[in-house]
C-alpha cells in the first residue's frame, strides 16, 4: 500500500506543478494517472504542439513543458502510479482516504487532489454492437506492446497519425497488416501517408480505403473482421487482431461516482482554496468548475498552489504555516524516505 | 493624450503578462510605471537572482523572465509610460477614466488594471531634516544620467551594490568622488568591494568609513555635506552633489487616495474577477488582497487572465466572448494602429 500526504489524481501539468508547491511546504505527493506516462494530454495528445500562453514562454512545445515540470519537481521526489485509472475512494479513518485503481493498487492519504483534466481519455470505439466481448480477446484500442502482434494477422482501422504510424511499424512485425480507412485520403503527416502508400504498392500491407469495419467474426476471440465497402459490398477479412485507432475522448470516469458536486462534467469548487466541499478533497485544473472558470494550464497552477496551502492547514491544524519565498530560500528537496513508490 | 482599452498601472511581470491575455481578446494595453524600465522589482531589485517557482522553469533569472515576458507580449504592441508614477485618477465620461502621472502625462481608458506590486518604490532617505529642500538642487536618490556629474565633486553614501557600482563608475566621470559608509565592511559583490578599496588606496576616490552624513551645507543648493565620524568628530566636505543610495522601499503611494478598499496596504478584490468594487477598476498581483492571498507571481498571472475576461464583458457588454486556445489558433498580434505610444 502506498501512503503519502497528498494523493494527486492526474499527472498532467497542473498535478505535476502541485508537487512543487506541496514540496515547499514539506508535503509529500503521489500521483495516479490512467496514462502510461506523466504529462496528461500534453504528452499523450500533442507533445510536439507549441503552446503560447504559458507565462514567460513566448512558445514552448507541450512535451518540453512537461519535461521542465518534471525537472522542477525532481527535488521533491514524488511517487507515480501510472497506466491505472483511479477507480474507488473510501474513507478508512479520521482524515484518511483510500484510493484503489482499476488494477487494485491501493493508496492512502489524508488529502486527495483531483487534477484529472478533462477526465480519463477513453478510446473512441467503432459502432460494432458486440465489440466489448472481444476486448482483450483480439480487440485493442491502444497498442502498448507491439511484440504482442509478432507473426499475427492484424487489421487496423483509422486515418490519423496513430493508424498510419502503427501500420508502418507493424508491417515489419506482424505476419500481415491490413489498414482500413473510410476515406481515400489520410489526416496524418505527409511522410507517413507516403510510406503507407509505398507499403501498399509493394504489397507489404493491404490497404483498404473507402471502407469501414462493421462486424467481428469469431466465437470467443477475433477470427476476422467484416468490412463494408463504399459500394455496399461486404468482405470478410480473416485476422487475429482488430485494432481500431479512432482517437481518445475524455470522460470524467469513475470520479463521477464519488459523491462530488458536478456541473457539466466538472467538479464544483470554492475559489477560496479549490476545495470540493468534502473535507480533504480538492479539485484543480480543467476538472473543476467555478464562476468564470477558464480551462487554462496557468489557472490550474494558481489553483494547485492555493489548494496545497489549504491542505497544509487541514493536515496540520495546529501548525503555523510559515510562507517563504524561493527567491530568498531556494528549493530544498524532501528526504528520500524509503524510496518513492513508482508503480 | 494616450488612449487605450486597458490602462495597466505597474509594468512588473503580472502587468506585462496581462497584456498577452488582453491581446488574445483584441484589447489594447498601455502600461504606466514609476520605474524607468519594465519588469518591476525583478528588473530593479534582483535581475540576477534566480527564481524557482515560476511553473515550468526549474530556475530562471528574474531579468530573463522579464525579457521572456516582453517577447511574449511583443505581438500585441503595448505602449509604455515609464519613470512616471501614476498620480491622479478621474472619471471623465461614461466608462472612461483619466489617469495623470506626476509628470503630467495624461491617459484615458475604460478599464484600469492596478498591477502595482508592493507599490511605488520610494528611496530610503537619510535622516537629515531639511534634505527635501535640496532635492533637485544637488541631492539625488537615483542616478538617471551620470553625465550630470561630469567634472563635479560628488559625495555618495551607502554600503550596498548601488553605492559601490556608482562610486566605481563616477570615479572616471566626476572631478572627485567621496564614498561615506557607516560601517567598514560592505554588503556588495566581492569584486566591487575590491575595486572600491583599490580606488581608495590609489587616491582616486575618498573613502570615509565608520561615518555618516548628518547635514547639508548650502543656501539654495548643496555646497557641502557634514559627516559625523564614529569618534563623534564632525567634518565638512565641500561637494556639489550628495547622492544617498540607501535602497528603495515600496509604498502604496497615490493609489491609496483613490477611494479603493484597502487592507494592510493592499486593495481588496473579489476573486470572481479581481475587480475592486469600483466598476472598470481591477487590482491584480501583489497589490491585491483576498482570503488566502499569496504574493506569488504565478497567482498574479491567473488574476490578470481572469480580470481581462471580465474587462472584455465590461467594455463590450453585448459582444459574445469567444474563447480560443492558443494551441489551436496560435497568437495573432494586434494591428499597429497609429503607433503605440511610448513616453
Amino acid at each position: 500500500m502506498i501512503q503519502t500526504d497528498i494523493l494527486i489524481i492526474g499527472a498532467g501539468p497542473v498535478g505535476l506543478f502541485t508537487v512543487f508547491e506541496a514540496g515547499l511546504l514539506k508535503l509529500r505527493c503521489h500521483l495516479i494517472d490512467s496514462l502510461g506516462q506523466p504529462g496528461g494530454q500534453l504528452t499523450e495528445i500533442y507533445p510536439k504542439k507549441p503552446i503560447y500562453d504559458i507565462p514567460g514562454y513566448p512558445t514552448v512545445l507541450a512535451g518540453e513543458l512537461v519535461d521542465n515540470l518534471m525537472k522542477q519537481i525532481e527535488p521533491f521526489n514524488p511517487g507515480f502510479t501510472l497506466g491505472e485509472p483511479a477507480a474507488k475512494i473510501e474513507e478508512v479513518g479520521e482524515k484518511m482516504y483510500q484510493v484503489t485503481t482499476v488494477k487494485g493498487t491501493v493508496h492512502q492519504a489524508p488529502v486527495i487532489m483531483i487534477a484529472g483534466g478533462l477526465g480519463v481519455f477513453t478510446p473512441r470505439k467503432p459502432p460494432i454492437p458486440n465489440i466489448d466481448k472481444y476486448e482483450d480477446n483480439g480487440v485493442a484500442y491502444v497498442i502498448r506492446d507491439p511484440e504482442v502482434y509478432r507473426g499475427k494477422d492484424v487489421l487496423l482501422a483509422g486515418g490519423g497519425d496513430s493508424a498510419l504510424d502503427w501500420t508502418i511499424f507493424l508491417a515489419d512485425v506482424a505476419n500481415s497488416v491490413t489498414l482500413v480507412h473510410r476515406r481515400d485520403s489520410f489526416r496524418g503527416a505527409l511522410d507517413s501517408v507516403e510510406k503507407v502508400t509505398e507499403l501498399a504498392e509493394s504489397g507489404k500491407i493491404n490497404l483498404v480505403t473507402n471502407a469501414q469495419a462493421v462486424g467481428i467474426i469469431g466465437e470467443e476471440k477475433v477470427e476476422g473482421v467484416t468490412v463494408k465497402h463504399k459500394s455496399g459490398e461486404l468482405e470478410d477479412i480473416p485476422v487475429d487482431s482488430f485494432i481500431p485507432l479512432f482517437g481518445l475522448a475524455p470522460k470524467l470516469g469513475p470520479i463521477a461516482e464519488w459523491g462530488l458536486n458536478i456541473h457539466k462534467n466538472a467538479i464544483i469548487v470554492d475559489t477560496k482554496d479549490y476545495s470540493t466541499g468534502i473535507p480533504g478533497i480538492y479539485a484543480i485544473g480543467d476538472i473543476n468548475h467555478y464562476e468564470g472558470k477558464l480551462k487554462l494550464i496557468l489557472c490550474g497552477f494558481h489553483e494547485g498552489t492555493m489548494a496545497v496551502q489549504s491542505a497544509f492547514s487541514y493536515i496540520y491544524p495546529d501548525k503555523k504555516l510559515s510562507f517563504k519565498y524561493t527567491t530568498v530560500n531556494g528549493v530544498q528537496g524532501l528526504p528520500k524516505e524509503a524510496e518513492a513508490a513508482v508503480v
